[in-house]
């Protein structure tokens, strides 16, 4: 094998890689690489590819024979363009170190900057800037984060503080200093000694003085980032996969922060909380990238630039007009100021919420940037969820503005209504929300730390930081309600509580947050329908007055034309098939039977069913229940018109319908007139080890045929008489659990018998279809026997995983999680398919079955069914169509028309 | 297609059909075709194929065109063969109606004889034989027989005396006759109007006098049998395909009965209940052949008709040789013998006990009337379980004999010793066996309709009948202990009791039975191991002295030669180990680990490790566990010298090792130094609703290595030890329910560093493998990648059934016979694979496994791996073993080589 290339250099205007190299560049490199191509100032520099990185972790940490070689020749290359040194004593070159993966995982890995200094560069850069206080100020700045990220200095308890802060801290006391900026170079240069002295007794190193030693250092740290417990949970939250891994940039620095000449910021081409077009972005003057996006300082607003320095801010505008164009996206982008030269650092396709990426997606089509089709691609179904989500109700929220109880207002910097208890630690909220509480995560200001909390709250709240700042960033990403920057918060975290003017809120009380207004409202606003809502179900609100909507509604029809799987919806509840028929349903592909079991009059005849002594006596049972199963299904078929409704026969082992608890026995005895002894005997004789694998499905059906009957006369009684009502009902009989052709042989003869006897005693016809649900191992693989009996397959997932795996889903979550961490399964099997196993399944299920029957139905109408990876498996499988939620539909018709145009 | 044939005549020395068509024919029909081939005296007739039973029962009862046709032809051929005519009133033929299925259902199926009389041939009847007095009575019998079989005149209720019967009485009565014989030919002819009136007035038709009609309405009769419950349990029982479908033989009728120089008998070549080479057999003079094998009067042996009819014995004697080495096996045969002439009804291979199985196989092998390998296919592998069955003890006999308990003494119609409670009614031996009782079905004779209550039976009892009788067939065939002909009881069902002499048994007594000397002795006798245990196991009876043993030994011998798959055992006890070996295993296939945590000090803790709060604690439970574990395995190890010794890591849920009752809790919380509250927690946290698909098998393992680690330890530490006494051990560790590669890699990782450990601490190698047990139906279709972690898979078939299927072993009881019944599964699928589906899974596992790694070790430790069927398919699917219970390993082995032979 030829030898690969691992270091790609860029810079002066050349560059080896370019945007589609993404994946050996990583995002960050790959745009570096790009910029440089088209023109942009971009400091010079080279990216170590990811190649590397899984070289480096599939080697116990070695990397490939060569690399050193290659990294010293483009560091050259860099000296030669900027005419310095590294580890010159005259004119030193300086180097940032970065992580960089495919996918942006923004703070989540390390990063070493000033990188090169020592006590002898440090006097060339002090001379050659002029500036020794700044010299010395980067230097002290180098030795913290190199101890920190390369070597290791960190706190050893929780409660423990940053080593390196106690002694600014100290050294700020002795020197009777306010601010960091209030110590002298003197100061610095003291500090650097006494950090390094810290390290040699901590660690009992001494701190690399040679810079090749450091460079090497900050490269092995960077890759080694990659598998750090935030790294990995991120990764975790976004399905990124642990085999891509990271590339490294090496880059020369340049400076923010070596006068007022000299600034930094972050900016985004468009909003990337509303999706408005507008050059949306923060700055600060004489400062490192870093102080924007770790919020400590609040920065300034974009537009305030021009003001300051106008040249550079002229040239950053024509420069981000330049990358949208370039890249047909939305820009993330970050920039340096440098005596007054603007250099960009950073490109890539901002991250958004999901109204933004619905604007940005629908008005770059308006804008004739992108087609529709890219348009659909460039949204994450889930993304879809916030339009649907409640918004506060004006009128409450008018109340709460009356009595005074809208507290302070932040900026907004992730939109929709959240109503939570205030906790102010990310464990906290982890913990709180495991056990069922909704929470909102109150912080000065978060950092890659709080990743796992940011999760589990229900909105982020911050004092400090701007809209492009961690907090906001992530928010924005995860789709969370995000408020930051509410300087009116005084937050105590020692106290757990927060002062806002004379109010003070503590751990748990209650506050709610509105992430497209900034406000923060003491304790719970209602909330009422999302506008899409408003629209389409409730019909409260205008089409023509909500954007929302429209862009929405554009959307879902394109991903209609381009979809080539049905969707259709889970679903027993008549209020929820109108929702989804709202939503553009096509059909419903689970109606479950059981649920109508339950609730007073209902549950006694199922009970008196499963007591009776014998056929008489059950069948005077389901003859109760024969008209109110005739009264559900004649509603849901009314509402679903002439589309079809899946209805599955009984499903749950029986002893589901018996009480469980002695005073339940005890009651319905005395109700039912048995006794208890009596009752207690038959809730034992059904009792079950593993109901899952138990009397249930088609299995009841088999031993008492009469309940079929009964509810398949339901179904046909009822669709006969919508027939005569002129309508045109369309019911799809399902039959649960079958592993074998005879048993669905057996329930179809006599669901063919009832339905036939219905439609004579009605004298219409009923169009109809006779099939099953593939839920076990067995079915999938006697699909073509099975077949010759079914008119249309539906895969039941949820089953099918937990039989196919060995997984019980209600016992699993005692390990599960565990395996998913460890990389046993890539995800939770019972969210996205298992496609290696549970998918292989299905594929042996679909080819035997369409071979036996060409036009065979097949469907799926498990849970997995609205989450979007699972419903582009369905796609590429060729399944008809995919049963979820009503809910989500919209984000299973996105799903879909991915796949579609995945193809 | 051609019109296929569907009638075969035979008769006169010639005869269209032959040995090898019993599958068209059936066996009865084969064999009076192959009989009248080979010269011996058959009455003429035909055969109407299973072809025309199939295509009965496919085209709801009509029978193919063309059939009526041919049918009067072949009968025109019988009716040239004798003179004589069909329906004649001068020269009447008279044809019986018989069934013949490819296997021999005895008695299950219906028959119809002298067929074709009426009020006009009954007179011809007794004009040609001079004999007006045996026309009316076979006129009489054939009114009945048809009446009952083809009519369906039968006692409605159970309680209910056939009502043919009552009349007979009556007219005894009315005559004071006292028996039959009694009976005037006008007597016989007044019941013959009796009869007729009887089926006209409580079944509304008319007697059909035309013979034709009389013979399609027995043909149809027959047919319909096959579909009685009789015969579908019959079915079910011996495994025989509902497909095959019976023949109808109609064969000129010949009459035992006509007076003392007729006859009518069954016998056998050799002894089916030894095997012992003699002629053996029985005969009723002046009899139909229907009375011998009824059990109403006990026959007398077939060396007596020696002196009874000379000539016709000379005859049955030379026939019977030729029949043996004509078919070269042991034939069942039946005669009529009339008016001095032999006619042969039958020849069939005759049904035999185990031993009788086992002598003759070995003994013709030894007369090179066959070779080894035919030797082989002729036991049932489940029949040498009678060999190994206990047998009484001589001690306690003698002891029984001193204290007058031998009651009475019968025939030994079925060898072996059992124990029981007395039981008079087949339902009652059903219902008793059904709630754990050993019982012994006590008859005067049985019937047909007592089929299930002999399945249930530890042994039959009956007080008349002879070796031929119904009783002693049925039970040599399912190798039942069975006494037949006691005369000495007298049965009284009416009072549930029987009495030997002076002494009353009442239902519910214990009794012995030896079904090798035919004594019946009162309560319980002890027993001790068979002949063969006492020479391989205790080596307490020198094998020189045992045939039994000899033969088996011998038998054995010649399968190791032929099978082609190692058979092992599944055992985790030393014992059982012991007797392993002495049955010749090649090794434990499964040695589960977790039955060695229970026990005193050991549950103590292992309650201790589940227990325990942390890492810590439960390292130290382990600890405690280490040097308990290190001698189990170091004993089972030792035993087995250089076999290999599979051994699991543990499997069940910790659950199974807490209590389970309040008050165990109670005492578990003491001596564990917890509060009762803390215990009840981990319980109630432990407990799962689907254990069987929970947190278990490498589940365990994954959340606690530590266990894992210290099984592997005590592994390897007792294998060390052994090394270094000079001995081999070959353990193979099998990491239980995986479903992914990573698991198996995670648990290898492990295994192999603990298993390195232990070797390097002792300074010795020890030969091993690692591997998986396969029985999740995941881990079949991975197994491709699974394999390349594995050098051995084991499919664990117990739970790749419950999980492949969807059905739960503990729970399915409810509905799985009904399963069965129904056809749904044509055997209980934890009994036999499931070929279809389990079979599937299998299949596609080792294909992908051997893919990966081709010298992939895979067998069964399955409870499948003992059972003939499924050692069958697995041999066919290529599996390098089975492993099985210790008694079972000869019948596997027997199993195997016929696998082996039938390719």
């Amino acid at each position: 094998m030829a030898q690969k290339k691992y270091v790609y250099s860029f810079g002066d205007g050349k560059a080896e890689g370019k945007a589609s190299m993404r994946e050996l560049l990583g995002g960050k490199g790959a745009g570096l690489h790009e910029m440089t191509r088209i023109g942009a100032p971009v400091p010079p520099g080279f990216t170590i590819t990811t190649d590397v990185c899984t070289y480096f972790y599939d080697h116990r940490r070695q990397y490939p024979k060569g690399l050193e070689g290659d990294v010293a020749a483009a560091l050259a290359r860099v000296e030669k363009i900027l005419g310095r040194k590294f580890g010159d004593g005259e004119n030193p070159l300086l180097v940032s170190v970065r992580s960089g993966a495919r996918e942006s995982m923004p703070g989540m890995m390390d990063t070493v900057l000033n990188l090169g200094l020592n006590d002898r560069t440090v006097e060339g850069l002090a001379t050659r800037t002029g500036n020794p206080r700044f010299a010395y100020d980067s230097y002290r700045r180098f030795v913290q984060m190199y101890g920190d990220v390369v070597l290791g200095l960190k706190p050893v308890e929780k409660t423990e503080r940053d080593p390196f802060e106690v002694i600014l801290e100290r050294k700020k006391e002795a020197r009777h200093a306010r601010f960091d900026t209030d110590l002298t170079a003197n100061d610095l240069k003291e500090l650097v000694g006494e950090f390094k002295a810290e390290i040699k007794k901590r660690l009992g190193k001494d701190f690399p003085d040679n810079p090749k030693e450091q460079l090497w250092g900050a490269i092995g740290a960077v890759f080694g980032s990659w598998n750090n417990d935030r790294a990995i949970a991120y990764r975790k939250h976004y399905r990124i996969p642990d085999a891509w891994g990271t590339a490294v940039n090496v880059q020369a620095m340049v400076f923010g922060n070596m006068g007022d000449n000299c600034a930094t910021g972050v900016a985004f081409t468009r909003d990337p909380a509303t999706g408005d077009k507008r050059f949306y972005g923060e700055f600060l003057v004489n400062a490192q990238g870093e102080d924007v996006v770790a919020g400590i300082r609040t920065p300034r607003p974009i537009a305030e630039l021009k003001e300051v320095m106008a040249k550079p801010y002229a040239e950053l505008d024509r420069i981000r007009k330049v990358l949208e164009s370039h890249y047909k996206d939305m820009q993330d982008i970050e920039f340096t100021i440098e005596d007054s030269k603007l250099w960009m650092l950073q490109t890539r396709n901002g991250k958004r919420t999901g109204f933004a990426a619905v604007r940005i997606a629908v008005d770059m089509v308006d804008e004739k940037i992108i087609g529709k089709e890219q348009a659909l691609m460039r949204i994450e179904p889930d993304q879809l969820n916030q339009l649907l989500r409640p918004i506060f109700d004006p009128d409450d929220k008018q109340r709460a503005a009356r009595d005074k109880r809208v507290l302070a207002k932040g900026l907004p910097a992730g939109p929709g209504a959240a109503t939570g208890k205030v906790v102010f630690h990310a464990e906290d909220a982890e913990e709180w929300a495991k056990r069922g509480e909704r929470v909102i995560l109150c912080r000065v200001e978060t950092s890659p730390d709080d990743i796992r909390g940011m999760i589990n709250a229900q909105a982020i709240l911050t004092a400090r930081g701007g809209m492009t700042s961690h907090a906001a960033l992530v928010a924005r990403q995860m789709g969370k309600v995000c408020v930051v920057g509410c300087e009116a918060l005084n937050i105590d975290y020692g106290r757990r509580e927060m002062r806002v003017a004379d109010v003070i809120l503590k751990e748990g009380d209650w506050i709610s947050v509105d992430g497209s207004t900034g406000e923060v409202m003491r304790g719970e606003v209602k909330t009422i329908d999302s506008e899409v809502l408003q629209v389409i179900l409730t019909h409260s609100l205008d089409p023509k007055s909500s954007r929302v909507y429209q862009q929405y509604a554009k959307l879902i029809k394109w991903a209609d034309d381009v979809r080539k799987i049905g969707v259709r919806t889970n679903t027993d509840q008549p209020d929820q098939a109108k929702v989804a028929m709202a939503f553009g349903t096509e059909g419903i592909g689970l109606c479950r039977t059981e649920h109508m079991f339950f609730g007073g009059e209902r549950i006694r005849a199922v009970q008196e069913m499963i007591l009776a002594e014998n056929l008489e006596g059950r069948r005077q049972a389901l003859a109760k229940l024969l008209p109110m199963q005739k009264e559900d299904f004649k509603g849901i078929l009314d509402i679903m018109g002439n589309l079809p409704v899946t209805i599955r026969t009984l499903d749950p082992p029986l002893h589901e319908f018996l009480p469980k608890t002695e005073e339940d026995v005890v009651e319905l005895a005395e109700t039912m007139g048995v006794s208890v002894e009596r009752l207690k005997e038959k809730v034992e004789a059904l009792h079950e080890f593993n109901p899952m694998l138990g009397h249930r499905g088609c299995r009841l059906g088999i031993s008492f045929p009469e309940i079929t009957e009964m509810q398949v006369r339901a179904i046909f009684d009822a669709a006969c008489e919508l027939r005569k009502e002129g309508k045109n009902p369309f019911p799809e009989v399902m039959i649960p659990l079958v592993a074998t052709e005879k048993e669905l042989k057996l329930q179809r003869d006599i669901t063919e018998k009832a339905a036939a006897e219905s439609m004579k005693r009605y004298g219409v016809k009923v169009r109809h279809m006779i099939g099953t649900m593939i839920e076990l191992p067995r079915a999938c693989l006697m699909a073509g026997e099975i077949a010759r009996e079914a008119e249309f397959f539906s895969f039941g997932t949820n089953d099918l995983t937990q039989t196919g795996l060995g997984l019980s889903r209600d016992d699993a979550g005692k390990f599960l999680p565990g395996y998913v961490e460890k990389g046993i399964y890539p995800e939770d099997p019972f969210v996205s398919i298992d496609e290696e196993g549970v998918g292989e399944l299905m594929r042996i299920g679909i080819e035997r079955g369409r071979k036996t029957r060409k036009d065979l139905e097949i469907g799926i109408c498990g849970e997995h069914g609205g989450d979007p990876r699972s419903v582009e498996f369905c796609h590429r499988v060729g399944l008809d169509y995919v049963s979820c939620a009503a809910f989500r539909v919209p984000i299973a018709k996105l799903a879909a028309a991915q796949a579609a145009l995945k193809r």
